[in-house]
Protein backbone atom coordinates (compact mmCIF):
# COMPACT_ATOMS: atom_id res chain seq x y z
CA UNK A 1 0.00 0.00 0.00
CA UNK A 2 2.58 2.39 1.03
CA UNK A 3 6.33 2.96 -0.61
CA UNK A 4 8.16 5.22 1.83
CA UNK A 5 8.02 7.56 4.84
CA UNK A 6 7.50 10.82 2.63
CA UNK A 7 8.10 13.01 5.70
CA UNK A 8 7.63 13.05 9.77
CA UNK A 9 5.47 16.33 10.86
CA UNK A 10 6.89 18.20 13.76
CA UNK A 11 4.98 21.06 15.10
CA UNK A 12 7.22 23.87 16.67
CA UNK A 13 6.77 27.52 18.14
CA UNK A 14 9.50 28.86 16.51
CA UNK A 15 9.93 27.95 12.60
CA UNK A 16 13.40 29.89 12.47
CA UNK A 17 14.77 29.18 15.76
CA UNK A 18 14.30 25.34 15.04
CA UNK A 19 15.87 25.43 11.62
CA UNK A 20 18.54 26.58 12.87
CA UNK A 21 19.00 23.73 15.63
CA UNK A 22 18.68 21.07 12.68
CA UNK A 23 20.97 23.12 10.45
CA UNK A 24 23.80 23.69 12.58
CA UNK A 25 23.52 20.92 15.39
CA UNK A 26 22.35 17.95 13.53
CA UNK A 27 23.13 19.03 10.34
CA UNK A 28 20.00 18.55 8.34
CA UNK A 29 19.87 21.70 5.99
CA UNK A 30 16.52 23.53 4.77
CA UNK A 31 16.01 23.64 1.10
CA UNK A 32 12.72 25.40 1.23
CA UNK A 33 10.01 27.14 3.00
CA UNK A 34 6.09 27.15 2.17
CA UNK A 35 3.05 28.85 3.35
CA UNK A 36 0.66 26.65 3.24
CA UNK A 37 -3.14 28.20 3.66
CA UNK A 38 -5.41 25.89 4.04
CA UNK A 39 -3.63 24.51 6.85
CA UNK A 40 -3.09 27.53 8.56
CA UNK A 41 1.14 26.52 8.54
CA UNK A 42 4.11 27.62 7.65
CA UNK A 43 6.52 24.53 6.74
CA UNK A 44 10.26 24.01 6.01
CA UNK A 45 11.72 21.45 4.40
CA UNK A 46 14.50 19.18 5.65
CA UNK A 47 15.72 16.17 3.27
CA UNK A 48 17.82 13.46 4.84
CA UNK A 49 18.05 10.26 3.30
CA UNK A 50 14.90 8.93 0.97
CA UNK A 51 12.67 10.91 3.77
CA UNK A 52 12.61 14.32 4.77
CA UNK A 53 11.56 16.62 8.23
CA UNK A 54 9.03 18.54 7.65
CA UNK A 55 8.44 21.82 10.27
CA UNK A 56 5.46 22.95 11.10
CA UNK A 57 4.72 26.50 12.61
CA UNK A 58 1.16 27.66 13.02
CA UNK A 59 0.09 31.07 11.47
CA UNK A 60 -3.07 31.26 13.01
CA UNK A 61 -4.42 30.04 16.84
CA UNK A 62 -7.40 28.06 15.27
CA UNK A 63 -5.01 25.56 13.27
CA UNK A 64 -4.32 22.33 13.82
CA UNK A 65 -0.58 22.61 14.67
CA UNK A 66 -1.22 25.43 17.41
CA UNK A 67 -4.20 23.03 18.84
CA UNK A 68 -2.04 20.35 19.07
CA UNK A 69 0.73 22.43 21.00
CA UNK A 70 -1.57 24.26 22.73
CA UNK A 71 -2.41 20.57 24.26
CA UNK A 72 0.33 18.61 24.05
CA UNK A 73 3.56 20.73 23.32
CA UNK A 74 6.16 20.85 20.81
CA UNK A 75 6.99 17.82 18.88
CA UNK A 76 6.45 15.20 16.12
CA UNK A 77 2.87 15.68 15.13
CA UNK A 78 2.42 13.10 12.23
CA UNK A 79 4.16 10.47 9.73
CA UNK A 80 3.40 10.83 6.24
CA UNK A 81 3.38 7.80 3.81
CA UNK A 82 4.34 8.46 0.31
CA UNK A 83 1.75 6.30 -1.96
CA UNK A 84 1.12 6.01 -6.30
CA UNK A 85 -2.38 6.50 -6.27
CA UNK A 86 -4.23 8.37 -3.15
CA UNK A 87 -8.12 7.98 -4.47
CA UNK A 88 -7.51 4.24 -4.73
CA UNK A 89 -5.77 4.04 -1.42
CA UNK A 90 -8.00 5.87 0.18
CA UNK A 91 -10.85 3.63 -1.47
CA UNK A 92 -9.32 0.74 -0.07
CA UNK A 93 -9.14 1.97 3.83
CA UNK A 94 -12.55 2.56 4.00
CA UNK A 95 -13.34 -0.35 2.71
CA UNK A 96 -11.32 -1.97 5.20
CA UNK A 97 -13.35 -0.11 7.58
CA UNK A 98 -10.21 2.98 8.71
CA UNK A 99 -12.05 5.71 10.01
CA UNK A 100 -10.11 8.83 7.46
CA UNK A 101 -10.14 12.62 8.50
CA UNK A 102 -10.26 13.09 4.98
CA UNK A 103 -12.78 11.17 3.18
CA UNK A 104 -11.08 13.11 -0.29
CA UNK A 105 -7.30 14.31 -0.82
CA UNK A 106 -6.72 18.08 -0.41
CA UNK A 107 -3.84 20.08 -1.41
CA UNK A 108 -0.47 19.84 0.95
CA UNK A 109 2.93 21.53 1.14
CA UNK A 110 4.67 21.21 -2.16
CA UNK A 111 1.93 20.44 -4.14
CA UNK A 112 1.10 17.19 -3.10
CA UNK A 113 -2.17 15.22 -2.83
CA UNK A 114 -3.06 14.55 0.86
CA UNK A 115 -5.33 13.12 3.36
CA UNK A 116 -5.37 12.29 7.17
CA UNK A 117 -6.54 8.77 8.76
CA UNK A 118 -7.91 8.99 12.30
CA UNK A 119 -5.88 7.66 15.01
CA UNK A 120 -8.54 6.01 16.95
CA UNK A 121 -8.01 3.76 13.73
CA UNK A 122 -4.26 3.62 13.93
CA UNK A 123 -3.22 2.95 16.92
CA UNK A 124 -2.36 6.60 18.57
CA UNK A 125 -0.56 7.77 15.49
CA UNK A 126 -1.84 10.51 12.95
CA UNK A 127 -0.62 9.07 9.53
CA UNK A 128 -1.06 11.00 6.25
CA UNK A 129 -1.07 9.37 2.80
CA UNK A 130 0.77 11.55 0.20
CA UNK A 131 0.60 11.37 -3.39
CA UNK A 132 3.04 13.36 -5.28
CA UNK B 1 26.68 15.21 12.23
CA UNK B 2 23.59 12.80 10.96
CA UNK B 3 23.53 10.60 8.28
CA UNK B 4 19.54 9.20 8.10
CA UNK B 5 16.73 8.39 10.10
CA UNK B 6 17.48 5.47 11.20
CA UNK B 7 14.23 4.62 13.01
CA UNK B 8 10.66 6.02 14.08
CA UNK B 9 9.85 4.89 17.48
CA UNK B 10 5.71 4.26 18.11
CA UNK B 11 4.40 3.02 21.71
CA UNK B 12 1.70 0.60 21.54
CA UNK B 13 -0.09 -0.72 24.23
CA UNK B 14 -0.75 -4.18 21.80
CA UNK B 15 1.95 -4.89 19.81
CA UNK B 16 0.87 -7.66 17.80
CA UNK B 17 -2.45 -5.75 17.08
CA UNK B 18 -0.66 -3.29 15.79
CA UNK B 19 1.56 -5.35 13.79
CA UNK B 20 -1.53 -6.83 12.19
CA UNK B 21 -2.45 -3.35 11.57
CA UNK B 22 1.03 -2.31 9.63
CA UNK B 23 1.20 -5.17 8.07
CA UNK B 24 -2.35 -6.00 6.49
CA UNK B 25 -3.25 -2.29 6.04
CA UNK B 26 -0.17 0.05 5.27
CA UNK B 27 1.78 -3.08 4.08
CA UNK B 28 4.73 -2.68 5.58
CA UNK B 29 6.09 -5.97 6.95
CA UNK B 30 7.63 -6.95 10.89
CA UNK B 31 10.98 -8.69 9.86
CA UNK B 32 11.69 -9.12 13.45
CA UNK B 33 10.97 -8.44 16.86
CA UNK B 34 13.15 -8.52 20.29
CA UNK B 35 13.01 -8.07 23.98
CA UNK B 36 15.57 -5.53 24.95
CA UNK B 37 15.67 -5.70 28.67
CA UNK B 38 17.18 -2.49 29.34
CA UNK B 39 14.70 -0.68 28.51
CA UNK B 40 11.89 -2.38 29.39
CA UNK B 41 10.50 -3.35 25.90
CA UNK B 42 9.02 -5.67 23.24
CA UNK B 43 9.90 -4.24 19.73
CA UNK B 44 9.07 -5.24 16.39
CA UNK B 45 10.66 -4.26 13.25
CA UNK B 46 9.32 -2.72 10.00
CA UNK B 47 11.76 -1.66 7.55
CA UNK B 48 9.85 0.99 4.46
CA UNK B 49 12.37 2.53 2.79
CA UNK B 50 16.10 3.22 4.26
CA UNK B 51 14.63 3.67 7.45
CA UNK B 52 12.32 1.37 10.11
CA UNK B 53 9.38 1.82 12.15
CA UNK B 54 9.86 0.52 15.73
CA UNK B 55 6.70 -0.25 17.39
CA UNK B 56 7.34 -0.31 21.46
CA UNK B 57 5.38 -2.18 23.76
CA UNK B 58 6.77 -1.79 26.95
CA UNK B 59 7.34 -5.25 29.36
CA UNK B 60 6.90 -3.27 32.94
CA UNK B 61 5.00 -0.13 34.19
CA UNK B 62 8.17 1.16 35.05
CA UNK B 63 9.25 1.65 31.42
CA UNK B 64 9.52 4.47 29.70
CA UNK B 65 6.94 3.15 27.02
CA UNK B 66 4.24 2.59 29.97
CA UNK B 67 5.07 6.08 31.26
CA UNK B 68 4.69 8.14 27.84
CA UNK B 69 1.17 5.81 27.26
CA UNK B 70 -0.15 6.86 30.58
CA UNK B 71 0.61 10.82 29.86
CA UNK B 72 -0.50 10.92 26.58
CA UNK B 73 -1.52 7.77 25.35
CA UNK B 74 -0.01 5.72 22.19
CA UNK B 75 1.70 7.31 19.47
CA UNK B 76 5.15 8.19 17.80
CA UNK B 77 7.39 8.68 20.86
CA UNK B 78 10.81 9.01 19.50
CA UNK B 79 13.19 9.75 15.86
CA UNK B 80 15.90 7.84 15.62
CA UNK B 81 19.13 9.07 13.87
CA UNK B 82 21.58 7.28 12.34
CA UNK B 83 25.71 8.21 13.52
CA UNK B 84 28.39 7.09 12.23
CA UNK B 85 30.46 7.85 15.92
CA UNK B 86 28.33 7.90 18.50
CA UNK B 87 30.88 8.98 21.33
CA UNK B 88 31.71 11.63 19.22
CA UNK B 89 29.06 12.81 17.70
CA UNK B 90 27.83 13.03 22.33
CA UNK B 91 31.21 15.04 22.84
CA UNK B 92 30.05 17.35 19.86
CA UNK B 93 26.80 17.85 21.37
CA UNK B 94 27.66 18.62 24.87
CA UNK B 95 30.43 21.41 23.51
CA UNK B 96 27.41 23.00 21.76
CA UNK B 97 25.46 23.48 24.73
CA UNK B 98 22.60 20.07 24.53
CA UNK B 99 21.46 18.90 27.48
CA UNK B 100 21.90 14.97 27.31
CA UNK B 101 19.37 11.74 28.70
CA UNK B 102 22.58 9.50 27.63
CA UNK B 103 25.72 11.12 28.63
CA UNK B 104 27.36 7.63 27.46
CA UNK B 105 26.29 5.42 24.81
CA UNK B 106 24.12 2.28 26.25
CA UNK B 107 22.51 -0.81 24.18
CA UNK B 108 19.46 -0.76 22.40
CA UNK B 109 17.84 -2.62 20.43
CA UNK B 110 19.57 -4.91 17.35
CA UNK B 111 23.00 -4.43 18.77
CA UNK B 112 22.97 -1.10 18.04
CA UNK B 113 24.49 1.79 20.45
CA UNK B 114 22.06 4.30 21.47
CA UNK B 115 22.16 8.02 23.21
CA UNK B 116 18.76 9.78 23.81
CA UNK B 117 19.06 14.02 23.69
CA UNK B 118 17.16 15.69 26.52
CA UNK B 119 13.74 17.35 24.21
CA UNK B 120 14.43 20.40 26.10
CA UNK B 121 17.22 20.75 24.46
CA UNK B 122 15.78 20.16 21.01
CA UNK B 123 12.36 22.01 20.46
CA UNK B 124 10.16 19.02 22.49
CA UNK B 125 11.16 16.30 20.13
CA UNK B 126 12.52 12.76 21.57
CA UNK B 127 15.56 12.46 19.65
CA UNK B 128 17.78 9.50 19.49
CA UNK B 129 21.24 8.86 18.39
CA UNK B 130 22.12 5.39 17.00
CA UNK B 131 25.28 3.74 15.81
CA UNK B 132 25.00 0.50 13.95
Amino acid sequence: MVNKVDHIGIAVKDLDKTIKFYEEILGIKCVDTEIVEEQKVKTAFLPIGDTEIELLESTDKSGAISKFIEKRGQGIQHIAYRVDDIEKALEELKKRGIRLIDEKPRDGAGGAKIAFLHPKSTFGVLIEFCER
